[in-house]
């Protein structure tokens, strides 16, 4: 409860408009720089190469969410397209990409025009010899991101995954849903970090945490290919032991983390012999992503202070 | 390091007979009665039929330890006969022995008076229809041990099980030996709490922990039936994890818990479907084993100085 509000609580400030044009005029002395790879792409592509150094797999992400301009998605989608050429010369690489991204927030022909662009950049992260994850965004965007990457899946792309969030109520059953597909699906999961209102999402973390738990384990079950997308420590540790109990092959799963989240816990997963993927973020559109790792963390935001006056 | 160090120290000061003597004198002031059930049967026979009602199945320890004269043997063997005729009356309840209750700290003819006394105790039980727990004191008595155990399991006992220690360095290669067993053994695996060498014990605590969850894997992979005896919330926690990915059936493995400790644990496992033990200590001779509980967990140290000065 207590974590609870702390999260909404700062995530309401973080709306505040002052609030907003204090933090994006002095991002990067407010220790943005640990969560944001860079603003352009020649820092990401700096920082997946570092990362292939530390035998840590990537996947980039270019930040900017809930786009409401065809202008606005077309820049995206070209900038997304630059950046997976931008891939193609090393392996263990992925590319995510927000709904809105595609044109999904757009007023009229949405689900069209997000379908076409998901089609361009699939074929391109095919060429590219990389994944491509069609990331969530807040829940109005559910039900059109799962249809975009059910139909890819149905049109025979084997390089698509998606993303289901286990503080949405709804998500146990899209689960179930996804795992019906033949091929099974990739799947990442996550807790989940926007602020919902409070009727579609569970209030209580322990439930979103057991929630998360119960989808993994029955996403690995079912034989789909499962990323855990989660800092939660007790988690992973159990989600190790189940790995090991049903025998799953290494290839099945990842665990993903964060680009400057618990780098130590990073490297400890690696040497125990998991695939371990970074979600490298970058862009000039940092603030919504900046603001949630603070809202997730207290310790995040302890960070930030210490750098501002210690 | 300081959680081996807070224990060694405690062990020692412990081991002062002016410390020794005065707890031993106001020891139920002391909290003794939290982690014991009482000085006589009968007052452990009402605290199992407690955890009857809690849906927590019991195993019985007549407190006693490194008994050497004949007379404390026969003495031991004797109210632990008696006390196997009282477990009776109800299923569910086992009854755990120590090698020198046994004999094996006679001066002469230990492992024959010992194995005697170890058949007629396992047969009594039989007829109880209880289990009887081979449990394990310091190093010294580790051979004798398990040579009752695999005595008794070569005799067609099939009530027997025995105990291993992951703290000493041998307790992995020990565990190998006993799952080539057939039938499969019966295996209460711990971390252990003795006071022992440097050079025979893992020093370690996190390598400790990894090796009593290698060993509780091994043991369930191998098919045997474990006894799951720790305290430790994140070993517990993997367990479940590796149990569910595995598919070990319920009957395979349980929880035990000491009477006393973390009985919110005790309960939520239970809800969670699992078998749960409680280890139930009685008897006059509880002051080691009060120590080693102190010495366990400051926590613990704690609760007594809070009832002594509180």
């Amino acid at each position: 409860m207590l974590e609870l509000t702390y999260r909404r609580s700062l995530l309401a400030v973080a709306n505040l408009p002052p609030v907003a044009g204090f933090v994006k005029r002095f991002g990067w002395r407010l220790g943005v720089g640990r969560f944001v790879a860079g603003e352009d792409l020649d820092s990401a592509v700096a920082v997946l190469k570092r990362l292939d150094e530390q035998g840590l797999a990537s996947i980039l992400d270019l930040l900017g969410e809930f786009v409401a301009s065809p202008e606005g998605v077309s820049a995206m989608v070209q900038e997304i397209e630059t950046a997976l050429t931008r891939l193609a010369s090393a392996p263990q690489r992925a590319m995510s990409v927000k709904p809105t991204q595609l044109g999904l927030g757009l007023r009229e022909g949405a689900i069209d025009t997000a379908l076409k662009n998901a089609r361009r950049l699939a074929r391109r992260a095919q060429e590219a010899g990389a994944r491509l994850c069609f990331d969530m965004e807040n829940h109005p965007y559910v039900d059109g991101t799962l249809t975009i990457y059910r139909t890819l899946h149905a049109e025979g792309f084997d390089n698509v995954s998606t993303v289901l969030q286990s503080y949405l109520k709804r998500s146990l059953q899209d689960l179930d849903d996804l795992l019906a597909l033949t091929p099974k699906p990739v799947l990442r999961l996550v807790k989940g970090a926007y602020l919902e209102p409070e009727q579609i999402v569970y209030r209580d973390l322990a439930q979103v945490d057991r929630l998360l738990r119960e989808m993994i384990y029955r996403g690995l079950e079912a034989g789909a290919h499962i990323d855990i997308a989660t800092h939660d420590e007790t988690l992973i540790r159990e989600t190790e032991a189940f790995v090991r109990g049903a025998k799953i092959p290494p290839e099945q799963y990842e665990f993903q983390l964060l680009y400057g989240v618990k780098p130590k816990l990073q490297q400890a997963l690696r040497q125990r012999g998991h695939t371990v993927r970074i979600y490298v973020p970058y862009g000039k559109d940092w603030y919504g992503y900046y603001s949630r790792r603070l809202a997730e963390r207290p310790a995040n935001l302890a960070f930030v202070l210490r750098g501002l006056f210690g």
